[in-house]
């Protein structure tokens, strides 16, 4: 492949930004990537693994001459990290995100930057329960989705740039409006996230049943609301404050469907959980068919 | 390893049944297998695939001269089997079964035991999310727990060779009381199932909303609650309906932590969400050091 943009700069090095860097590195998609991170320890990490082409000081330092400028930052820190920045950009450069919410983080950014740029936000939906500049990997576009949500009055050429970079590491792209894009995370990535959280926390609380016998017999299903539960907490904290109508709203639909089946079940209302419960096996079916998942039993988890 | 009993007979011959006896041969642990499964279909497969040693038309007959037999059907469904198996069952025989929940199986299935049996209700923790008697494997049972829950009265002898048979399957064995397993297993697993049915039901009903956004979607949390939303319909209703006040129990102080979360999104306090998500981070590594989940990102999905 093709180099893409001449120089990339990533602020923020965590899961997401380090894994970028690495599938752009597979793909000879930019000729140099500088990062920057607002912690001493971070960069340090990052030097020492090679992670980016040139690990910068300052913000202001890693976005010099840049073409295209990514923050992978939390979606709260976006407004700040942007205002800062949007000085010392270059004419005609592209700046985008990684962010799990996309009508805040427009909101937050777009008022700081100057006239000439093209801010085109983005979302890949990727990641796992591990954060941090020493959690990426080239693989982890391969076959997920990357949403591209384009301001209005953004060149569709600065857009179609962008398409091709994360197409070059290994996503599909698609496009959609924020605020459509910020109802179907709040379904498909935020509820769930509060909803594991939730039950993990619940499980933690109960004075009867212990940590130790918790964490024995999780592979009942606990364990797989754990590794959700697992992901980084201020990253989350911060998309719940961001998408906080779509995700009540979501919420608000889960608790009445809950009492229903709560409802059935002391009811006694069998007919009523069998065809909820068979219903829901037709959608694992179509993620499955989608390459979403693998249909391996347990993930593929080595049972020893 | 050697032969702990003579003869076993499985009746019912899904997931659990087909990956015991695989795990059974895989150790020499039975000399003879028989096994039975109501439907017609299902006894053609297991001849077909070499599932048991002899698959029988009834159930009478698979339990003719079994030193163990085990009973693997939905747990609604124990205490009819019982009732038909009991006075066919040979003298001295033990008697177990593999339901997820205990209470309600044992006193289903005692009132028709005769005296001179034993009978050593068991459950063992571990699972996909497929179903039928292709879907076994003979290590299902590695490092996962076994919990026998023997009634009172019970020779120590009898459980004593049950263990051994589990430990030869592969599985580590607890012994608990069967209220105090029906607790732990509302907590990591059958609050754990209905609350991933809910949120799957959820995305499945919401218009604005498509079914292929959510499938397409799907790989930022939401496909971990599908795995375990794919579980047999039949099994899991009759979980709810037997363990109905613990399940009930658990899912209310859900409710009650969820409403909490909930508030504290609607009113921006993020120093709450993040304490509470920092919380649930312990959780997770307390499984991982427990070797119940693997810590590979992703559970170790191929990520193309």
């Amino acid at each position: 492949m093709s180099e893409v943009y001449g120089r990339v700069a990533l602020i923020g090095l965590g899961l997401i930004a380090s894994s970028m860097f690495w599938a752009m590195k597979r793909a000879g998609l930019a000729g140099e990537v500088t990062g920057y991170a607002r912690s001493a320890e971070t960069r340090e990490t990052a030097r020492r693994i090679g992670l980016c082409d040139r690990i910068c000081d300052s913000a202001i330092e890693a976005v010099k001459d840049a073409d295209l400028v990514v923050l992978c930052v939390p979606v709260g820190a976006m407004g700040p990290v942007a205002a800062e920045i949007a000085p010392h950009l270059k004419a005609g450069a592209t700046i985008s995100d990684v962010g799990s919410v996309k009508r805040h983080v427009i909101d937050a950014v777009a008022p700081h930057l100057p006239e000439g740029l093209h801010f085109v936000p983005a979302h890949p939906l990727a990641g796992t329960e591990h954060s941090g500049p020493e959690s990426g990997f080239a693989e982890l576009y391969d076959n997920r989705w990357c949403i591209l949500v384009p301001v209005e009055g953004t060149d569709p050429a600065a857009t179609a740039k962008l398409r091709a970079l994360w197409e070059g590491m290994g996503a599909n792209v698609d496009e959609m409006d924020a605020d459509h894009h910020d109802l179907v995370l709040a379904v498909t990535s935020h509820a769930p996230h509060l909803i594991a959280y939730t039950m993990v926390g619940v499980a933690d609380d109960l004075r009867r049943v212990t940590d130790s016998e918790v964490i024995k017999y999780s592979a009942a299903g606990f364990r797989d609301f754990t590794r959700i539960a697992a992901s980084d907490p201020t990253m989350w904290r911060d998309v719940f404050l961001t998408n906080k109508e779509a995700t009540l709203e979501i919420l608000g639909r889960f608790t009445e469907e809950l009492f229903a089946l709560q409802r059935a079940i002391r009811t006694g209302d069998g007919e009523h959980l069998h065809d909820y419960f068979t219903r829901t096996r037709a959608i694992r079916r179509g993620i499955i068919e989608a390459g979403q998942d693998t249909a391996e039993p347990n993930f593929g988890r080595e049972s020893t």
